[in-house]
C-alpha cells in the first residue's frame, strides 16, 4: 500500500494531440484527463471594452472513463458536480493570470476525462495549467512565469482523513474511505487559493485540519517542481 | 462602521407563515431568507430500502431581492452559484442528522431569499438549520438534540479580508471589497463541516487562514447560542 | 363564516423591502402576495423605436406558500396555469397605463405568493398596481392617477357560485367548493378590463352571471377605495 | 363587408382523414382547422383509479398557415398563447362530457390550423366537438347526445367591439381593429362555458357586455344546428 | 396486388392554401404531404455577405396522420428519423438551385405529412420541389429551369428488397416487410444526388443494388414528368 | 500525395483504458477514435420481453479534437451530424449481431472522437467492431464471428469524387475539395449494409457511382483483415 504522505506516480505527455499543440495528457495513477487549452477571439459580454481577458475552464467525463459505464449526460442540464468542478478549475487558473496583460481575448482550457480514479478535478488543475502555460508560451515566446500574462504557477492536489489518519492524493479507493476529504489549490510560491474542505456525515477538528494543510504542501510543491521542468 | 469582529444584528421568527409552522424569518442586517422544512414520505430512489432517511435543500433567490432587479431564471438550467449553494446547505444539515434515526422519510429545507445583502448562504445554512430542528421537535417531541435525529446543531458564518484586516459576517459592501472570502460551517460543539476559502484574482497565507478561522469560531459560537435559544 | 358579499380582511404595506421602495406586501386573509415594480431600460425588440414603453408582470408561488409543499418546477418550462396567470396580471395592469408616456423603457412587476388561500391572481392584480403606481409616483413626482402615464386605477377580485348561491371573494376552500368560478378586473371608475368565467365540469345561467357581476363590482370599489388611500 | 351580426360561411367535412374517421376538416371563412379525436387507454396518473375518464385537446398552427409564415416553435417550450388556446379547448369539451360513463379511457382532440384568418380557439372548440362527437358515436353506436357520455353539444364564438360596434364572429382584419374581443363557450341548451372579455389597452361598461353576449348567444345558436345536422 | 414496378396513383394541387400561393397538397395513395414554400429575407449567420441564398425544409408529421395517433413531440429535442429527413430534404432541394442567382434571401419548405402511409420523404422531397419552382416562377416571372435560380428539376422516390424481389414505392405495408430499403432522388436530367440504401438486420448484394436503381429511375422519370406537367 | 486508392495507415490498440479492457483506441492517419463497448443489463422498453438483446451506439467529438477548436454543445439537443451518425453507426453494427443469440441485454458502444481529420464515423465502425467483438469474446470465450452473437464481421470506409477522379478514405482536406462522397459500410463476406452516397451542390452519375463502389470494396476487404487478426 502507497504511503500515507506519497502522490501517485506522474506522467505528463505534453502536445499529445497534434491538432492543437497545447494539448495534455496527464497521467496520476489510473486518472488519465486530457487538458487542451484554446486561444479564442473576445471575452464575454459582461468583460468588454474593459480591456481584460477571460480564462475559463469546461470539464467532463467520457462514458468509457468510469467502470461501470458513466451515463452520457445529454439533457442540457450541467449536474451540480460538473458545473462545481469547472467553475473551481476556472477560478483556480485565473488566479495566476494577469487578466489585463492577455488583452481582450479568451482561453478555454477543456479538461476531458478519458479514465477516474479519483483527484480527477485536482489532476484537471494541475495539467490545465500546463496546457495553459503552454499556450501562453506559444502565443508570447518572450514571456515566463512572472514576467507576463502568467504571474505564478498553480497545482492542486487532495487530501483526507481515514480511520483517524491523513492521508495524500485520495484514489478512488480512498475517497471512498474517507470521511473526510479536502482539496486544496496553491501557487507554486506557497500561497492559497482555494481550500474545500468537507465532512459529508462527519467532521473534522483543528488538529486534523493543520496536518492535512502540512501534508497537501509538501505534494503541490513536487507538483510545482513537475510543472515548471515543462514549462519555464 | 461596523468593529471587524462583530456580527450584523440578527432577527429571527418561527412560524412566519401559517401555512407552514416550521417556517423561520431569518434576518441579518439586510440578509432576509425564508427558510421552510417540509416533511415527504419516501427517500430518492437510490436510497430506497436502506432503512435511512434524506435531507435535502432548495435555495433561490426573489427577483426583488436584489437591485437592479435580479432576473428571473426560468431556463431550466439551474446557475453554477445556485447548485453550489443548496448542495452546501443540504451537506451542511445533513452532518448533523442521524439519518438512521429518522427513518424513510425525507425532509427538504427551502431557503428564499427576500432580501440579500451579502452571507445568503450562511444565513441559509443557520436559519434553515432552525426550521429542520422546528419539524424534527413537531413530528418528535420527546427528541432533542443529542437524543433523537439530531446529532448537534449547525451554523455558519463567513470571514474575510479586505485590504489586510481579517473581517467577521460579510455583508454586500464588504464582500465586494474583500480579496479573499471564506465561508465556515460548523457544529455547536465546534467541529468543521466544511471550509471554503477562495481568492479570486488573488491568494492567502498561513497566517491569514489562522486568523479567519479564529473569528469564524467566535461568530459562530453567538449564533449557536441564538438558535439553541430558540429550538432546545 | 364569512357573509357572502364580504371581502376578506386586506393588509397592505408599502416599501416592504428595503432593497425596492416599490414593493409591496399584500395580505388578503390568509393569502400573502409580495409585488414589486421594478424599472428596466429599453423595451422589448419588437416595441423598439415607437416610442412606447413596456409594462408585464411575473408570477410565482414559493414552494413554501402551500400545505403540503409545492414542488419547485425548475423544468424549464412554465406550467400552463403560471402562464396565463402572468398574462392576465400583465394585460391588467397595462389597461391603465398610457404606453406613450411612459417612454421607451419597462416596467417588470414582480407578484411572488408567500401564503396561498385562494385569489393569488387577483390579489397579484391588486397589490401590483399599488406597486407600478408607487413606482411611477417616485419617478414623475408631478403626475397623478389621471394625470401623467396613469390613466386609471384597476384592481379585481373574483365570484363564483357555491351550492346555488352567489360569494364574493373565493378562499381556498370556498374555490374548491365552487362550480363557477369568475375573476373580475376593472378600473377605478368602473369600466371591465378582463372577465373570465369558467365552468369546470358546470355551467351557469344568465341570471347567475348578472349577480357574480353585481357582486364584483361591489368588491371592487372597496378595493379601489385602499387603493387611493395608498397611492393617489 | 359582411352584416357585423353574421357567420362567416362554414363548410365541414367528416372522416377528412382515411387513417382517422373522427377527423373533421372544418373552414369558417378562410380559417381551416384539422380536429381529429383519438381514443387511448388509460387516463393521466392523478386520475387513475378513480372510475372516470379523460378528455383533453392539443392546439398548433401549422407554419404556412399565417402569411408571412409563422416560424416552427422547436423551443421545447410551448408559447403563453398556445398554452392557453389548448387548457381552454380542453376544459369547454370536457363541460359537455360525463366523465364516469366514458370509463377508464382518454380522449385526445387535435386541432391543427392549417390556415389562420382569426377565430381559430372557437373554430377548434365547435370542430372539435364534432370529433368527439363522431368518435363517441363509434365507439358507442347506441348512445346520442344526452343519453352517454355527451351530456349536451358544446359550441363557441367570438364576438368585439369595433369602433364602438358590436360585432359577431371577427376575422383577423377585424380582430386587429377590435378594441375588446370576447370568447364565449355555450351548450347546445344555451348555458354558458365560459366567458372570456378582454380590452387590450382598451375597457369595456355594462351595456357593451349586454350587447356582446346576446350577439354571441344568436351566432352559437346557428353552429349548434350545424353539430346537430353531423352528429345526432 | 400492385404490380412491383408501378407507382402509386399520384394527385397534386397547387395553390392549396389562400394564405400561401406556393404550398402545394401532394399525395400518392393514402399519404398526404402539405409542401409549403415561403420567401424570408436575409440568410443563416455563416453564409452573410457572401453574396449566396439559402433553401432549407422542416419537415414534421401531424399526430392524427397515424393510426395510433403519434404523440406530439413537445421535447424541444427533434428525433433522430425528423432531423435526418429534413436534413435530407433541404441537401435534396438545394443540388438544384444555383444560390448565386438566388441571391442573399432564404426559401424555407415546409413540409407537413397530414396522413401517413410510407415514403413520405420522398413525397416531401418531391412535392418539395413544386412549391419551390412555383414560388420562384411567382418571383422572377421570366425564369425557367436551366434559366435562373433553378438549374434542374429534383424527384425522389423509395425501392427495396421483400422476399428477395425489388419493389418500386414502399407504402407502409411494403415497408415492413422489406429486408431492404432505398431511397433515391434524382435530377430530372437523370443524375444521383442522394442514395440512401439500408438493410436493417439485413444485407444485399450487388445484383440487387443494381436492380432496384433501375427501378428507381424509372419512378423518377415518370414523376420528372409530372412535375413539369405543372410548373415548367 | 497518397494514391487514390490507398488507406491512410491504421493503428488499433486494443484494451486502451485500464477501466475497460472492450476500449480500443483507433487511429487512421490523424483521425483518433476512443471506441467502447459497455454491457448493460435489460433492453429498451419497447424490445422487452421479447428475447433479444440490442447494440447501439453513442457519438460525440472533444472540443480540442478540431482545430479551431469545436464547442461543447451543453443545449441538450443533439445536433443534426451527431445524430445521424450515431444512428448509422448503431444500425451498422447490429447488422452483424445475432440479437436473440445476446439474450435481454444491451451493448452500448461509445465512440469518442479525440482528433478529427475526416472519416470519423467511417473509424468509428470499423474500430466500434473491434471493441464489440472484444466485449462478447470476453463473455462468451467460446464464440467465433459466426458462431455465436456475431454473425459476420463489418466496416466501413468512404470513397469520393475530387475533380473527376474518385478517391479512397476521404482525410479532411479531401473531402472539402470533394463534390460527392459515399460511405459504405460492408460486412467482412462482403455484403452491403448502408450505401449513403451524397452530392452537396453536386451531382454524380453511374459511371462514377460503379468506380466508387469498387474502391470502397478494396478498402474495405483490408479492414476487415485488420479486424479479424485481432479479434477472430
Amino acid at each position: 500500500m502507497r504511503p500515507s504522505d506519497q502522490l501517485r506516480p506522474i506522467d505528463i505527455q505534453v502536445g499529445y494531440l497534434n491538432s492543437n499543440p497545447s494539448s495534455v495528457l496527464y497521467r496520476c495513477g489510473d486518472t488519465v484527463v486530457l487538458c487542451s487549452a484554446s486561444l479564442e477571439p473576445g471575452v464575454p459580454g459582461w468583460l468588454e471594452g474593459k480591456g481584460k481577458g477571460w480564462v475559463t475552464a469546461e470539464y467532463d467525463m467520457l462514458p468509457s472513463s468510469t467502470n461501470p459505464r458513466k451515463r452520457r449526460d445529454r439533457s442540457g442540464k450541467l449536474d451540480g458536480r460538473t458545473t462545481e468542478i469547472q467553475r473551481l478549475i476556472g477560478r483556480s487558473l485565473r488566479a495566476v493570470v494577469d487578466l489585463k496583460a492577455l488583452g481582450e481575448r479568451s482561453i478555454v482550457v477543456d479538461c476531458d476525462v478519458l479514465q477516474a480514479d479519483g483527484g480527477t478535478r485536482t489532476a484537471s488543475i494541475t495539467g490545465g495549467f500546463i496546457a495553459l502555460a503552454t499556450l501562453i508560451k506559444r502565443e508570447l515566446p518572450d514571456s515566463s512565469i512572472g514576467n507576463g500574462p502568467l504571474r505564478d504557477s498553480i497545482a492542486a492536489i487532495s487530501v483526507g482523513v481515514i480511520d483517524g489518519e491523513v492521508r495524500l492524493d485520495l484514489d478512488y479507493e480512498w475517497d471512498v474511505a474517507a470521511d473526510v476529504d479536502m482539496n486544496v489549490v496553491m501557487t507554486g510560491s506557497g500561497r492559497f487559493v482555494e481550500l474545500q474542505g468537507t465532512g459529508e456525515e462527519a467532521t473534522f477538528d483543528d488538529e486534523q485540519l493543520t496536518r492535512m494543510i502540512a501534508l497537501a504542501k509538501k505534494g503541490i510543491a513536487e507538483l510545482t517542481q513537475r510543472q515548471l521542468d515543462l514549462v519555464s
